[in-house]
C-alpha cells in the first residue's frame, strides 16, 4: 500500500514478476487488492496471494507510533511474515522509517548495533553500493566499519565481486582529510582486513573504481538526494531549451535510438531498491515513486539476495569478527562493549 | 600561480578583465609572469601590475607549513596586500587550505569564530549560495547560524535579493529530521530573525526556491563534489552513446544552437568562485581547473563584492547581533563565550 503510485503500480510489478518464478504475497486491504488484480486474467495472477492487512501507514506517520498502534498495517505485516518464515523477503515503497522500525522489531540480528540502508547506484563501470544511505543519522566510527562489512557482503553475494573495493566518502583523497568521524573511521578501516582503498571524493562516486562507498547515513542520504536532484534539474533545463516547433524537433527524432540508450543507462527504475542490511532476512525499500518496472526490478533483487544468502554471509562475518576480535561487534560483545580498535579514540 | 592551468589561463583572465575597469595585481615570480604577459600588446596589459612573489605553493602542502615557511608565496602575499589596503580583493585558484589560512592570518574579523566558503551554484531560478562549502569540517550548531547570516549578506549585497530565503540542508523537510547538529541548528535558525524557511532536501538544492543553503563544511563539500561528479559522469555516458559515424551525427549539428544554450546554462566557468565569508576583506577561491573565462567571472564577482560592501555588511550584522544578543557571537563575546540561544543544548 506504500508509494506514490500504490497500490496499482506495485501490483502490476508483482504481476510482471511471474517470469521470475517467484510467489508474491500482496499485503494490504483484501478488497482493494482483489479489485485491482481481477482486471488481469487468473493465469496472470496465479503466482500472487493476497494477505489481508487492514491498516495503511501514511508517509508522515512516526515509525514508533506505527509500531505501537498499527501492527496490522501492510508495512509491519511484511516483516512479520519474514520473521515467521512465511516469506523469504519483504519489500515496500512506503514510509521507510516505519518499514525499518518493523524490520528491526521482528528481524534483529544479534551482534549488529546499527543495520543500514544500501543504495545501489549506477556508475561508469557497473553497480556500486552506498552504505549507509539513510538509516543512521549520527554514527560512531565503528558503525562505519559495520556498514563497510555489510556492503562488502552485498557486493560479493549479489554482484559477484570477488574482492569488493571499499572507499570512505570524504572531502579529499589524502589520509587525514575530513571531519572527526571520517578520520577515525579511516584508521578503523585501514586496520581491518577489508580491501580498503582509502578516501573517495564526491567526484569519483559514480566512476566505478570503488564498489562500496562508506559514510554515515546523514551524509549518504543528502548526497543521494542531491545527485537525484541534479538529474531532475538537468532534464528540466534540457527540456526548456529544446526547440518547440515540430520541424526543429526533427533531429531529435533521428537521435531517438541514442536518447533511448542514454535514458536506459540512467534510469534508476531498473536498479531495484535499497536493501536494509544487518537484519535476519531480506527487506528492501523500493523508491517512493516506484513504477511497475521498479517493483519488478526490486523483486528480482530480492530473489537474488535470498538465493545468494546475503544476510547469512553478513552473520558469518560477524562470527568471524568475534573470533578474531575484529570486524563487527555489539554492546553484548565483551563487557563494556567497546571494540579493541576503538580504545584509541 | 595556483590552479591546474596556471599561470597562463589565470593571466589571460586578468587580461580579459580590462573591460571591467579594474586594476589587476598579478602576484608570482616576476620573470615567469613577465614572459607570459609580453605576448600581449602593452595596451592590453596596461591594467596589470606584477608583484614579485618568489615562492610557489603546491596543492599537497599543508596550510600550516605554508604559513610558517612560505610567507612570500603568491597565495600568502595576496591576503597581505588586502590587509595592507594595497588591494581591494584577492583571488586564487590554488591550494584553498593555504589560501584560507593566509586570509585568516591577515584578515581575521573580530566576532567571527569560523569564516566559511560560499559556493555559488546554478539553479532553475538563478544563483544560490551554499554555506559552508568546505572550510569547517566539524561544526557546532551556532556556526551554522553564522554561515546563514554570512550567506544572507552575500545574497543581499551581490545578488540583490531583498529577503534571502534560508534553508537547512537536511534529509527531509519536516522539523525534527536529520542528525544532532541539524536538529539543533534548526531551532537556532527558527528562533533567529532570519527568513528561515526550514529544511531543504537534496532534491531541492538546485530548484532555486531557497537562496541560502546552510550546512556544515563536510556535508557541503561532499555534496558539491558529488553533484559535479554527476555532471562529469553524465557527459561521459552521453558521449559514449552518441553515434560515431559522420552521417549519424548530422542531427547533432542541427541541434547545435540548442546544445550551446544548454551548455551555457550549466557551465560553471561563468559562475565565479567561492568567496571566503567572515573575514575583513574580499578573498575568493576560484575553481582549481579555472580557465581564462572563469578567472574573468571571478574577477567580476570580486568587483561586485567590493562595490556592494559584502564584508562590511557582515560586520554590521555582527554588531547588530551583539546589541540584540542574537546572531553572530564569538569567544570574546560575554564571559564564557556561550550564546544565549545555545544554552538549551
Amino acid at each position: 500500500m506504500g508509494g506514490d503510485k500504490a497500490p496499482e503500480e506495485i501490483l502490476w510489478g508483482a504481476v510482471k514478476a511471474k517470469d521470475l518464478g517467484i510467489q508474491v504475497i500482496a499485503v494490504g486491504p483484501y478488497p482493494v487488492i482483489h479489485e485491482i488484480l481481477r482486471k488481469k486474467s487468473p493465469s496472470e495472477t496465479a503466482h500472487i496471494e493476497i494477505y489481508h492487512a487492514p491498516e495503511v501507514v501514511r508517509m508522515d506517520e512516526s515509525p514508533m507510533v506505527v509500531m505501537k498502534e498499527k501492527k496490522e498495517s501492510s508495512i509491519s505485516v511484511v516483516s512479520r511474515l519474514v520473521a515467521e518464515g512465511r516469506a523469504d523477503a519483504s519489500l515496500s515503497a512506503g514510509n521507510s522509517g516505519a518499514f525499518m522500525a518493523a524490520a528491526l522489531h521482528y528481524l534483529r540480528m544479534p551482534g549488529i548495533l546499527r543495520p543500514c540502508f544500501g543504495a545501489i547506484l549506477p556508475s561508469l563501470k557497473g553497480k556500486v553500493i552506498l552504505v549507509d544511505a539513510g538509516a543512521n543519522m549520527d554514527c560512531h566510527p565503528r558503525h562505519l566499519l559495520d556498514f563497510a562489512i555489510m556492503g562488502e557482503a552485498y557486493m560479493k553475494a549479489v554482484e559477484g565481486k570477488e574482492k569488493p573495493r571499499i572507499g570512505l566518502v570524504n572531502v579529499g583523497v589524502e589520509p587525514g582529510k575530513g571531519n572527526a568521524l571520517m578520520k577515525k573511521a579511516y584508521s578503523l578501516l585501514k586496520n581491518s582486513n577489508l580491501n580498503f582503498i582509502g578516501n573517495v571524493e564526491g567526484r569519483q562516486l559514480f566512476v566505478g573504481d570503488v564498489d562500496v562507498l562508506v559514510c554515515d547515513g546523514f551524509t549518504g542520504n543528502v548526497v543521494l538526494k542531491a545527485t537525484e536532484g541534479v538529474g531532475v534539474v538537468l532534464s528540466r533545463i534540457i527540456y526548456r531549451e529544446l526547440p518547440k516547433s515540430k520541424w526543429a524537433q526533427l533531429p531529435l527524432l533521428l537521435l531517438y535510438p541514442t536518447i533511448q540508450r542514454i535514458k536506459a543507462t540512467l534510469d534508476y527504475h531498473g536498479y531495484g531498491g535499497a536493501p536494509l542490511l544487518g537484519i535476519e532476512g531480506v527487506c528492501i525499500v523500493a523508491h517512493g515513486s516506484s513504477t511497475a518496472r521498479s517493483i519488478y526490478a526490486t523483486l528480482r533483487q530480492a530473489k537474488e539476495m535470498v538465493e545468494n544468502r546475503v544476510y547469512e554471509l553478513i552473520r558469518e562475518k560477524i562470527q568471524e569478527g568475534r573470533r578474531k576480535g575484529i570486524g563487527i561487534f555489539s554492546r553484548d560483545y565483551r563487557s563494556g562493549g567497546l571494540h579493541p580498535a576503538e580504545s584509541a579514540d
